[in-house]
């Protein structure tokens, strides 16, 4: 579930409720869980501002995700809700860099970041289509917007 | 599954196939997964070169993930072996930072770093014991050993 | 996300679109996630028609799952939306078994089971409290609701 | 890591450490994760006594799941060692249904049956091949073998 956005920028608020096999021995979500909430996301955020990632998908092209690193601020336990609010940082020639930041009702739950590259089905970097570059180099947001 | 140091360095690697269920519809391991192998390893360095995690458990602490990031370099494949290598990059009061290396035989796969902080059962953070601090001190490995 | 149930039977049911890290290189939803979507379900239909799951954690007390069952009928890929509906089928002193049926648009996906026992935190298990237990036996469902 | 068999039976034994994501805040494995072990130990099987699975995604053939069971007989915790042995039940045209048990140090963990319908890449069911059939219809083990 994603919410519209209250700025004018390019942002996508995705909104999480944290089911019980995402918690782990300690009793909070399992960190590696939160690479997952990003992709949610950055799905969202394509869809609501690009175009669908399945569109991608049925043209043979994924992004792969070449670098992730998350900063883990507050723990989060099963049945709260986590919103994650994701813009593009920069985008090149086949590359792009999405920043996050989740909130707890509680507050600041994490900030994070992701790398990705277009590729083909065998893995191949390619070029990400002019159109769909120049559409997204209009959606880059100051990273203060997610601050 | 770990293997023994070749080095006299205390590094630690864990050797890891590929279930079919960390795979994804790209046809490879989904980058996820690859946060998970992490805590493979440092579990298998923690009883290696310290003491098992699982005494942390039964004392009531825990190592919370703090940061963790992954430059992901190469695809691995249903069936593949990773090898995780891991050592420490350092230790302060509460917290210490590792660093990873992933390889498969086809070459570097990933590298990584994770930080953690020591916490009790409500979250809050607690002072590395003195003794597991020093012995742990002892256990830093220039960053050069994961390159 | 859960909608109303359309007849006047204790059924509910929770819409969820698949996430990437849901599928695998088949390049459909890996079946070990649809255990997944039955949580799901069964905690939004908890809080629908008996009271949060939370309440129970609370007390110190977990349903324990004993038995799974799953008959997968059609595939499902990244970004479908499944429907998966959940009815009580019986309840016991201190166990109770869920009928569940997962549709998406194009046709039933999966039919399946499971049998849940209320434990303590030492994993012992424990009567259901006698008044949860008459609430509860009030929203049995023929299984026919599910077919 | 998979053990040889102790019997002249086609059976294969899978032994798995349980790492700390598998676990949930119940402080045990997160019972979606047997229907993973259950995996773990069929692919182990395939590899030992017939033909590795590779052999079949190379072909362009997958065992689609159409049915899974699990009985959940004791909880399993992190680090703890869970074995899991395997047989096939019986094998059909399109089709095959194995059979588990589940066994740590402290007993039996849990029973199991999976059911496998071989797909094309296009998840239409295809005879499984002759002689593949032929081979494996020798592999079938009594029930009691497993218990």
């Amino acid at each position: 579930m994603s919410r519209a956005p209250e700025s004018g920028l390019a942002l996508t608020t995705t909104v999480h409720r944290v089911p019980f096999y995402e918690t782990d021995a300690m009793g909070i979500v399992h960190h590696s869980n939160y690479v997952r909430f990003l992709e949610l996301a950055r799905i969202d955020w394509m869809a609501e501002h690009h175009r669908p990632y399945t569109a991608y998908v049925e043209e043979e092209r994924n992004f792969a995700t070449t670098h992730v690193s998350v900063d883990y601020k507050k723990m989060v336990r099963f049945d709260e809700t986590v919103e994650i609010t994701v813009g593009l940082e920069w985008i090149r020639g086949a590359s792009l860099r999405l920043a996050y930041r989740l909130d707890a009702p509680a507050g600041l739950v994490a900030t994070a970041a992701t790398e990705h590259a277009l590729v083909d089905t065998d893995g191949r970097v390619r070029r990400i289509p002019k159109d769909d570059r120049a559409q997204m180099a209009r959606l880059v947001v100051p990273l203060e917007a997610l601050r």
